[in-house]
């Protein structure tokens, strides 16, 4: 704004909510002006909630999981198999992976890929952690559920190479066609995929 | 999510978040993932920040703008004209016009629009506090910056109308054609309007 239209708080608040994803500089003012009219419903809440997952977030230490708690509320679920573990790149995916509730498994979160070109290597990723929770006998499968990018498959090649030698089961994700996807807009390498893993109907 | 993934503190959050405009459930969730990775950077200070707007947020009893004195930075600066008044619905639309920096003036902010069927009438707005603002006899003149809707024009007919035999200049904002809007997307009413007010190069 060319001139201050309003206190030093609440500029400080608009441009730190700038800065969350999904919001922009437009949509923080629209934001704040909303917590500031809904201000007992929502920004008291909301202040509350953000101070208080502050003080209480922590990284559980078996998977690398986002909670409250350490071990998580995942690795710490008894009605879960904990001897089935996905391996994904980051909480985010742990969460997509939940929502779909197709297994009832563990997670294990490598807190990104290798990429030499960005520095990243093995020791910045959590795949020690990895091959000693491996070691412990008590996983018997690993899905291998990272991205379908070239770091991502170089890091899954890699974990495999880690794992050479061990009793266990090492799975990755199925290639093939998006369900309710059209092939018309589907890439080659997508199609091919598709096609080699056909199955009968 | 079909079963708990995390510590009900960031549940909360994360619902928390969901409610704030231009976040829905799936952003709000990234949004607080983000926040827990940039817990030091951005999400202490977005607390502290919100819990500090929460404090000490106000409305200014003289022009109805969100801030947190009151009279607010507009009605306080000395730089701005305090006889040239905008009349604006709410404070998002006097954050707008500011942001377009045009003129130099204070504001009035009416609190919405008079809305029979939704049972707003003129004491729900603030329409008698700026009749006595300009009984006092320092405005010169009001413009009449509603939403050019049919609620924002029996607003703007109704307040001159309270403001009748008065010694003061009524305007209203000049409709036509938007900066960089293309004539064959524009609605008839505008195009007549801009025709009718037509202005010689």
């Amino acid at each position: 704004m060319a001139k201050r239209v309003t206190g030093p708080e609440i500029e400080k608040l608009i441009q730190l909510l700038a800065k969350v994803p999904g919001l922009g500089p437009r949509s923080a003012r629209r934001a704040a002006l909303h917590l500031i009219k809904k201000r007992d419903q929502l920004m008291g809440p909301l202040s509350g909630a953000m101070q208080d997952a502050y003080d209480k977030v922590k990284i559980c230490s078996t998977c690398g999981n986002v909670d409250t708690a350490d071990p998580c509320t995942i690795c710490t679920d008894p009605t879960r198999d904990q001897s089935l573990v996905i391996v994904v790149e980051d909480v985010g995916d742990l969460w997509a992976l939940e929502r779909a509730a197709a297994l009832n498994a563990a997670y294990h979160v490598l807190g990104g890929t290798l990429s030499p070109l960005d520095g990243i290597g093995p020791d910045d990723l959590t795949i020690a952690a990895l091959v000693d929770r491996v070691k412990t006998g008590e996983v018997k499968e690993l899905i291998i559920a990272v991205n379908a990018t070239v770091e991502g498959q170089a890091t899954a090649h890699y974990i495999t190479d880690q794992l050479e030698g061990m009793d266990i089961k090492v799975t990755r994700l199925a290639h093939g066609v998006p369900v309710g996807g059209e092939l018309d807009y589907l890439d080659e390498g997508t199609l091919v995929a598709a096609l080699r893993s056909r199955t009968s109907l």
